[in-house]
């Protein structure tokens, strides 16, 4: 077994001025120094003496540490014996923290908002209203279903942007869409449900929640009306997006919406309503949900519309789902933070999420026609059918290799997303989705003409 | 069907001046009418003509509103027919927003911190300092794990406030210990794991989130020295408190803890430290997560230590669950509000969190001081065991009827916890779980008075 030399000593000599006490200072560095290795399993500490010595403190400092370090499993004392670090101890040297995702020079990936629009002076000055108004009381174990007077607020403020019917009562706070969704598909698959409905192309996330819930996929086709309802089968349950078809873009039609809530009823079905950018759009059909309260479940978020990072969401439920969800909620203690909660309230009652998306609807049209003029002059082999201009991103369909151009777009820093990512069926046409929410008119047109460096004959190569 | 009448209309005169526009008025005022049922599925509305004059406003203005609530499916136009609301339409009454929570006027519940203690002016500086730091990207799609800094930060400070064997990389920031615990048990259940063992007594909602991650319960004695580890058999996973056993306040022996690593490595088994209010108290051992990183998933929360409201927790899990849990979670998106963790990140580099603790640490001792005092005046039909002081509450045990106790307490609006209520299997001593944490001490003796009046000859009844 190796002897920690006493002259230099396991332990840096200590800061006397410090007001952390000598025995605590010897305790991390000799815990530290086994954790991380430097004193190996099993090796021979210094004797009280010795080391109180090199450190020129009295021995009881040595004795207080030693003994805390011992109570805590990392030495082994025994009477006569010298003092040993546990041969139980395991070590693990430390890496330094690390994000796990990709960063790009031109991020055209759908869905990303301008996060340098984000009115970040509104919402500091929520949160210090927040602080204003809230009792301390706030701060306790909140409302699983999240803070009644957000629910009043935000549920005032569906009825009114998304014209749904909105009681406060049955309107649930999440952590964003996919939060919602899966807690969702839990329920669904405790109570008996074994297959969700989905849209082929449909965002392909929620493919993945669908299936981490223990539940099966059935991909039904998608047209220019959107959600094609006569293909729906024997399901439970259907994820649609009404207000702004992903990826196509299309707006599921009027027949449609009625079709969609006759089918429910008919099959005792669950619609749930992805409405992830609905404000974002210059004309904008209401939620579905406002026509069927008791066969929709309203899916909104923040991510779109402010930015991803807050993670904050929204689900307004049938009043048969709210108790068996907030009751999951509350076992699990599902929720956000309360500060974040009241800041939200306070934005939407001084009306700064309506002034702000409307500012973001003129940037992101105007956005849209740099990226759509980009691709006509720089890449004419790719086609966007042009349904209502709205949201933040367009579909870009064309003969492509998909995988090639994606790769290409990575070595040249631009993120784009293929369509058939989104498929489920294989088969189809091929293209991109991209978005232009995150890029400045000039980056846009850049990144296009970075992607077009690499088909053939595209105009910037003649 | 009933034709809603021209003269009143089912509009009210419009608001000339405000910024929203004429048609988007009426559009709001039917949509609502419609919703609220003022307005009934079925019911024909005044011509364009006939509700322009009534309002006094061109027929556009009408004919655009309609078209919209068309367009949202609330109306159904048919050539030549009057206008009708949509049969489909399903409409429902509001009510107000509720809270789910109890509240008491004297409220002994254990893990209730004071929360009027919160740091409210440092916290509203972290946040203020997050923005100044955080670049916009920051309110992107956020690590799954956490942010990178305040792993890093909070990893630092495991390590040195509990003697963690903490890697940023393997420090994933949850919303809490039960959001935590209930991803553990998610995962453990998809890996073939059955059941999970507990402390009895042990925290009653462990078992609850146990359960509904579809696992079962198998519940271990606990004596003074913790968890009997010799009781252990075949599981997979143990949830145990070692640093402060709830409810009994036992301390885990240094020959438990080391058996308890023993008994891991052995069986391959999983122990989940759940780390709740170590700081709180003057004495504690490390974490047992620092004897074996690879066997332990230390398991904390601010919600002992600052406010539950801001569910903010932490899982330093062993390298081999890091990426299952973590791939679990970007497909979820599950994770808090980034500024509620770049405050943390400030709050914690400040040093504020020591600081807090210090001072919580010292009002504890004496809150807890003037409970058993009251205690020992007031009920000593009820005996507390002296563990070393520790935390937020004492077990108060006695020959009492629980559950008359609770109820009488209610009715008073003092709110305690039953022992039975924390209890696996039936049997054992009976007793109350107090918390001293969020009240002063005067209100401390009250509480207990209000306590003591049911009791038989209890000495404020002599």
């Amino acid at each position: 077994m190796p002897v920690v030399p006493v002259e230099r000593g396991p332990v840096d000599p200590l800061d006397r001025d410090g007001d952390l006490p000598l025995h605590e200072q010897v305790e991390r560095q000799l815990r530290e120094g086994i954790q991380a290795g430097r004193i190996p399993a099993g090796a021979a500490l210094p004797s009280t003496r010795a080391l109180a010595t090199a450190l020129d403190v009295s021995r009881g400092v040595i004795t207080e540490a030693y003994g805390q370090l011992a109570s805590e499993g990392y030495l082994a004392m025994r009477q006569g014996a010298p003092v040993r670090v546990a041969a139980a101890v395991q070590q693990r040297p430390r890496e330094p923290a690390r994000s796990l995702h990709p960063t790009f020079a031109y991020d055209l990936r759908p869905g990303v908002p301008d996060l340098a629009g984000f009115p970040a002076d509104a919402w500091l000055r929520s949160l210090r209203a927040a602080w204003r108004q809230a009792p301390f009381a706030t701060l306790g174990e909140p409302d699983p279903r999240g803070l009644p007077q957000l629910r009043e607020t935000l549920a005032a403020q569906l009825a009114r942007s998304r014209g749904a019917a909105a009681d406060p009562e049955h309107l649930i706070v999440c952590g964003g869409f996919r939060a919602g969704f899966v807690e969702l598909c839990r329920l669904l698959a405790r109570t008996g449900a074994d297959r969700v409905a989905v849209e082929d192309p449909g965002w392909h996330p929620a493919r993945l929640a669908i299936e981490q819930a223990g539940l099966g996929v059935v991909p039904v086709p998608v047209d220019a009306d959107g959600l094609r309802v006569d293909a729906l089968h024997d399901v439970r349950a259907v994820l649609v997006t009404p207000a702004h078809q992903f990826p196509t873009g299309a707006t599921l039609s009027r027949e449609r919406r009625a079709a969609l809530v006759q089918w429910a009823s008919d099959h005792d079905a669950l619609i749930i309503e992805d409405d992830y950018d609905s404000e974002l759009s210059e004309q904008r059909p209401g939620a579905v949900q406002g026509l069927a309260p008791e066969r929709v479940v309203l899916l909104g978020s923040a991510s779109k519309r402010l930015a991803p990072g807050l993670r904050l969401g929204w689900m307004l439920t049938p009043s048969w789902l709210t108790w068996p969800l907030t009751t999951t909620r509350a076992v699990e203690a599902t929720g956000g933070d309360v500060i974040t909660q009241l800041a939200f309230t306070d934005f939407l009652e001084r009306g700064e999420l309506d002034r702000h998306l409307r500012r973001m609807r003129t940037q992101y049209a105007s956005r849209r026609a740099a990226l759509l003029s980009a691709l006509a002059r720089r890449l004419p082999q790719l086609t966007v059918r042009e349904a209502p201009p709205a949201g933040l991103f367009v579909l870009a369909e064309g003969e492509i290799d998909e995988h090639a151009m994606v790769e290409h777009a990575a070595q040249h820093g631009v993120g784009v997303e293929p369509l058939g990512l989104h498929r489920f069926e294989p088969g189809g046409s091929t293209g991109l989705v991209l978005g232009y929410g995150a890029l400045a008119e000039p980056a846009l047109d850049r990144a296009v003409e970075l992607l077009s460096n690499m088909l053939p004959n595209a105009p910037s190569q003649v």
